[in-house]
């Protein structure tokens, strides 16, 4: 009999794709939904990179360079020159998104059946990557008990196999906003020098670091050149989701010439997208500034809103747009299908990520969600409210 | 010690891409390098798709559907209407260019250890694609003997085991030119029946098909719609490469599904890109017909030229733009290595592909090589007119 392949069998749909059907259903009932389950900001992209596009004068849209377009990384260079971070055009590999650098790291480090370390929660799409490389994703529990700090060392070391080739950490932290600190990014520098290991960062939300925080990148560690690994993205830092432009960066030339053998096969990334991306690099500090004063109205209003409901904890996030909360209930995904089919609050609903998803050890986070603080003050305080409310009504806790 | 995983290091550059550092160095020393070795096409993108980019409104780069945009989808179903193919919107996954189909369809179709035959020469980046996917590619040699025509069906029967899957065409073919008819698609469809396999069609150059050949798909064979696959590209139908647009296309509602998953990891295609590619279905007759009759001049002009060198062979290709061609040396390799290293002619040499890189079984196709018409008929001309004096002149045989 025909059948579809086991693998594509067995991967999980993402727990929120699993709710659209019923948040659509909500919608064509008239219900309005506000969405906290996502991370499409609602942020304007930069002027300058909507119009480079809109005034562009290309006559036959060509392959671009496999490595992305020379122009735009040299451009990437300064813009990570001015970050503390020392770069040549050839460590870079442009890249059709964020997730393509994940999955070419994922290629160029490890075999079949190898092993990375990620402290978990994390973003559910790693899985979907680990598996089409056929890598195995060991999962280091961290809790909200301290609001999602790194896991201690040993942790760390206790799960390491000779299949373990690399620790991998998204910084600021999706889902649950924590900003890990030089030191932590130290620790994690000492493991993989003690055991040989790659370190491959998901930096994406870099720009949304809040209260003073900076941000300490593994790309500053000294001495770990070849063994750190940076996977980036425009997506978040210009409201760039679509262009689907992102990059995998590495110093270790061997590395970097055996991924790009895979950028080879898939010929190179979109010429439209490159000239959004690179014009993007021009965006005014007023621009940051703007979405960054707006990102930390909405995360205080937000986070205070949540802290103020009787059993909600959530931490406050130092970097990126979301905040993984904990509930007073047992089952956060019953919650949020319930929510979405059965609640109602003078026409309103919210739509959250339940966080079970973001978890690969079974039965952790199931009194967790992730909430993305991604809408309009106004919109943030009709949900809050009506989440509140949702709460006190809910019984199948 | 640190290392690169093992699957990068034995994934074989493409031969074209080695020699293009050969290349640089001939255009550096002041050499004119006529390109016969690649595919992308000199023609105009069609006003439509390029206005449609220029004109956009968007202010939010945001994130499409997964699969696609429905507009595009609903686009593309009359695009395949008018050529006999039913499908519905949900029957497409817009992929980021024909190259994620074909992963795509890999990971749906089989699992680690699965294997697909190909006729041989094949699409050399296949074979990223497999190793990508874990999946074993078992070629089945075609010969220039009969213009690269479908390997006999006992070929194919002889080579299947319980871990075949699928079988693989490209029609018309990269890298020979070859159009399979409807009589040898019946063929493979039959043996697709008889076996339980998939069929996996790359048809990306399926407008171009000349001397009243009507194309044939994979996607008109009825009752075997479950198993075939269809894995087409807007990079060359509109001079759009650099798009990155493609299709993952099939009407087994499950594997759709599955390959979803796949593609929602991902998250989406580029938001210019697939404006682009829907203002393209747009483009009129006008546009195909001159096209059509630039190609056509080009080829015959080419492939006479080529047969008029002694000991040189070229089919006529019934499709695509290029022409796999036996040369009268042992060596095609060195032979192009030697046009960019050692050879001059007025000035100028050319650039070849070997054709060794697309076959897959060690040794053949050692005295061919794919040339490509995408040059002007003038360039052309000096191109075979340069060729001509150097197969004179190498004494390296």
């Amino acid at each position: 009999m025909l059948t579809v392949s086991q693998r594509a069998t067995v991967l999980p749909a993402s727990p929120i794709r699993r709710l659209v059907p019923y948040a659509n259903a909500a919608k064509a009932r008239g219900t309005k939904v506000y969405h906290l389950n996502i991370g499409q900001p609602d942020i304007a992209t930069p002027e300058c990179a909507l119009q480079a596009v809109r005034e562009n004068r290309v006559q036959v849209v060509s392959y671009t360079d496999s490595a992305g377009n020379l122009s735009y990384r040299e451009g990437l260079v300064e813009y990570y020159k001015k970050l503390g971070i020392g770069l040549e055009p050839r460590d870079i590999i442009v890249t059709q998104g964020g997730s393509e650098a994940i999955l070419f790291a994922f290629l160029g480090c490890m075999d079949p059946g190898d092993e990375v370390l990620i402290p978990e929660p994390f973003y559910a799409n790693y899985n979907g990557f680990a598996q089409e490389a056929g890598i195995k994703v060991v999962p280091i529990p961290s809790s909200i008990e301290n609001d999602f700090a790194l896991p201690p060392v040993e942790e760390f070391e206790r799960r390491i196999t000779p299949r373990t080739r690399a620790i991998m950490i998204c910084n600021p932290n999706n889902p649950t906003g924590y900003l890990y600190s030089q030191g932590e990014i130290e620790q994690l520098g000492a493991i993989a020098s003690r055991y040989d290991l790659y370190i491959l960062a998901d930096e994406v939300y870099r720009e949304f670091c809040y209260d003073g925080h900076k941000h300490f990148s593994v790309m500053q560690l000294r001495g770990l050149e070849d063994r750190t690994i940076l996977m980036d993205s425009v997506s978040k830092r210009y409201s760039l989701c679509g262009v689907r432009v992102g990059a995998f960066i590495c110093r270790n030339r061997e590395l970097v010439a055996a991924v790009l053998k895979y950028a080879q096969a898939r010929l190179c990334p979109g010429t439209y997208s490159q000239m959004a991306a690179e014009a993007a690099l021009k965006a005014p500090e007023s621009y940051f500034k703007q979405v960054y004063d707006e990102y930390v109205a909405r995360r205080n209003f937000m986070v205070n809103a949540l802290n103020a409901m009787p059993g909600v904890y959530s931490p406050m996030p130092k970097g990126a747009f979301y905040t993984q909360v904990r509930l007073p209930l047992h089952d956060a995904d019953a919650f949020a299908l319930w929510l979405l089919e059965e609640f109602e609050y003078q026409g309103q609903t919210v739509m959250i990520a339940p966080a079970s998803g973001f978890y690969a050890t079974p039965g952790l986070g199931k009194d967790e969600a992730r909430l993305a603080y991604v809408l309009k003050i106004e919109d943030l305080r009709a949900a809050m409210e009506t989440l509140a409310v949702a709460l006190k009504r809910y019984t199948g806790r």
